[in-house]
């Protein structure tokens, strides 16, 4: 733990069992790349709104989707504190005693002032981000926005300076006189793993699997016959 | 929908694609029945803070863990607003235009004012319904709190009279001109599925797995075999 970096700002700072605290880059990106959804908090008259949204990181940032009709949007890409939080469960911690019972998880929590992209290449290039992040290799394969559209598609990107990871992993941790009972405990893993496509109802039967859906349910058999 | 009821409140009316907005009670607490974690948003010096915390729903009210340590808890306790919000990612949207993809999802909004359990029924009957979210049956396997442990588990409550949620189901709806391309679109389903248990390595040799995780696993078998 000796190199590891130190919390970038006192907010980010992981307060309670801060052994679960991870401030490396790496870290916090593999979260993020792995998760679908944020859970974007900012504040409305003096009250606390999170609302869940899709996200995608490239860079130094992460990307989110706005609308130009939403007013809570357009207020934040004027430069409100907004607190993107991402969170993955990755197990259910069976401990012998109640008190210990926990979920493994990683989470990330992201501060900072969001900007609303203008840069029509940046814009493009989060458009992509978002398209990947829901399944990679679908923006060879869907028809790309028209320049409307894309303008229609407000971004909002905050950077990542002031980030944080919290990760919890491994067995569960009870007290050292429980251990004696004859309880069982570990650690039940959890995955999100993708079904059966169903096609559109209105897709031509002879229009077969894209080959981002195939990859992706190869990948998924790999992982079954690996487990 | 002639009968579906209206939002509770201004604030947790579902503005943008109002047509995904549902208020009725039963669709709020299947989802929160369903969800493990959820983000609870509050305010500190007028910043928006979002965590990820364990819920568990008991009648007219879901449950979050608190830590007497944790500062931000305990002023929450003392009756500033929250925002704790729930969502289930369903699926992959995939359409025929980037423009319209997106994923299917369960989302519950809840406002309102968080109250620390002090009685001593409610609260055990909190940490049994963590206990159970997290595995049912669990809660009658594994070592109960003591007085001790009861006291130092801080649970708050926060009322359902102010909730709502927002869902989005079905395939992807694309501009009535592009169902004419030849692009596959349709719906990947994802779904959070039980891996094979890995017991503490402290665990003798001989404690079996209990009843709850064959359960959960047993009811996998079953859908795995269903679909």
């Amino acid at each position: 733990m000796a190199h590891a970096p130190d919390a970038p700002s006192p907010r980010t700072r992981v307060r309670l069992k801060p052994t679960r605290g991870h401030y490396e880059r790496e870290t916090i990106e593999a979260i993020l790349d792995e998760a679908l959804i944020g859970h974007l908090g900012f504040v409305v008259d003096g009250e606390p709104r999170v609302i869940p949204t899709l996200q995608a990181r490239v860079g130094d940032h992460v990307y989110f989707h706005g609308s130009p009709a939403s007013g809570a949007l357009s207020a934040l890409a004027s430069g409100a504190t907004v607190c993107l939080t991402v969170s993955l469960v990755d197990g259910l911690v069976l401990a012998r005693a109640v008190k210990h019972h926990s979920v493994n998880y990683r989470s990330v929590v992201v501060f900072g002032r969001a900007r609303m992209i203008v840069d029509r290449l940046e814009h493009l290039a989060a458009l992509e981000a978002f398209t990947e992040r829901i399944l990679p290799g679908r923006w060879a394969e869907a028809r790309p926005p028209t320049e409307n559209e894309r303008k229609a598609a407000a971004v909002l990107a905050l950077p990542l300076d002031e980030a944080s990871a919290k990760v919890r992993t491994g067995p569960p941790l009870d007290d050292e006189e429980d251990y004696a009972l004859e309880v069982w405990a570990g650690v039940v893993p959890l995955d999100t793993r993708p079904q059966t496509p169903v096609a559109d109802p209105r897709l031509p039967a002879e229009v077969g699997l894209p080959r981002s859906v195939r990859r992706l349910l190869e990948r998924e058999d790999g992982r079954s016959t690996a487990t």
